[in-house]
């Protein structure tokens, strides 16, 4: 079980990182990339919803049923020392039922922070409804509220990520975003947007922490700083980029039968350090 | 449920494919990892427990439960289409009866076969005795006799990997390879071996399927099949290259910011056509 005084600590301080330096999350998608990542200084571990799914055998997009994907996080926050924040896609149903459900199993497995996306999962109708978005969030705060185990929530809109609607993409977002905002959102995502000018207009109109989703091309992380941005995240970037190294390994063994993808690797050794379990250390 | 016909044609395949071509398993730690091995046109799938072991939260050898390590091959078995077998240590206790359930759990798991290694985890006595190893590989043995479903078993000895007794480590690797051979080992495993002609000559005298571990400066595939070798694994090296490409991600993040070490992965819509459900493809 988590320790509930030291959860909310954690949240107070995970909140916090959205106020200084730019706070930079590289994806975690199990136990052990999530040590790799902590062991590499990072202040925080974020998890990625489809390398989660993938890992365990689902496409992303909440074919994996909430019970697993939380079991998932769990395991990761009670393997690290450092805040975790879940990425529990649009909350495992589209009633404010479902996303207060599923923000309950968040605090329950440890984490301190979520992220809640507007995306649907029908094309017709790809995005939510602000008004039951908005609905939706208000689920997540009051559930947090009756536990009293603070939710650092990082509301996202995927108008850009899904391409919804007009080229300029950019009113609508804003408009997403600002309700998330007022609704008491304690950071607002947008995967998509990778256009220096937009995001610095977004962050500048919207006065609040915003998270970017970085990608190859997207400005650098002192730009993105220089930019206003609170927090980035690299999303199943992180886990696409290690099962690409496999592609690699399994072509190499297909042309030549050599052995040249494998070099750089951590040793055995050096991963069972990573992972010991000691009594005051042990993830289970 | 495993359809155990179906089982009992696939284990009869994969031992098959000891004796033609050789077999080459690059090993898996989850289901993506197993689905793009498969795709990649692989004709069997390997787990590797250090892998699955990590993943989970764990060191290797053996401090994974029975339980949990069966949870991720069954996973993993569902979700491909060709032969799984499952690196399961050494059998998870050190009582033959401890093999035996580990036999019929990796039945269970839907697995047509399984690794069998005579390590202990005393470093005073690093291997069990050769006879206890033998009731053990006889215990399996017996299990799939039961059951009526093949195991085919890989058995393993770890006189080189763990550096135990004099510097010409050949005899005692020799003597207890040829009695798991004539305790009806389908396959021989010796990690840590990788000079060429030492090979050769075990290929030579054991006249039985060899399974190499091959590694940054192994003898490439082709190589390894003149020498006579039936088959070649890569136990943790695939999951520890992933790994790899994670650290160099959190090295450039930290360094310049940038984002160069997630560039050639494959995209989202890739990853998602790859684990697709579909009703003959049905991974749960």
């Amino acid at each position: 079980m988590p320790n509930l005084q030291n959860q909310v600590a954690q949240a107070h301080a995970f909140r916090a990182l959205h106020r200084g330096k730019i706070l930079v999350l590289p994806n975690a998608w199990d136990v052990v990339s999530a040590r790799l990542i902590e062991a590499s200084g990072f202040s925080a571990i974020a998890t990625t919803s489809a390398g989660i799914a993938f890992s365990l055998g689902y496409p992303d997009g909440e074919k994996i049923s909430r019970e697993e994907m939380l079991a998932a996080v769990a395991r990761i926050a009670a393997a690290v020392k450092v805040p975790v924040t879940a990425d529990v896609e649009a909350g495992y149903g589209d009633r404010p039922d479902d996303a207060a459900e599923t923000a309950k199993r968040v605090i329950a497995a440890g984490a301190v922070g979520m992220n809640l996306e507007d995306a649907t999962h029908d094309p017709q109708h790809p995005l939510a409804d602000l008004s039951l978005q908005l609905e939706k969030i208000a689920a997540v705060q009051e559930t947090a509220r009756t536990l009293g185990v603070p939710i650092v929530l990082n509301a996202r809109t995927d108008v850009y990520l899904r391409e919804v609607g007009t080229p300029d993409r950019y009113p609508e977002t804003l408009r997403r975003l600002a309700a998330f905002r007022d609704a008491g959102a304690d950071c607002l995502f947008v995967p998509g947007l990778r256009d220096a000018e937009t995001i610095r207009r977004l962050v500048a109109e919207l006065k609040h922490p915003v998270n970017i989703l970085a990608v190859p091309g997207s400005p650098s992380i002192p730009e993105l700083e220089k930019l206003g941005v609170a927090r980035v995240s690299l999303g199943s970037g992180t886990m696409r980029a290690a099962l690409g190294v496999l592609a690699k390994i399994t072509q190499e063994l297909k042309s030549t039968g050599t052995y040249a993808s494998l070099e750089g690797a951590p040793s055995h050794a050096e991963l069972n350090r990573l992972m010991r379990l000691s009594p005051e250390d042990d993830p289970h």
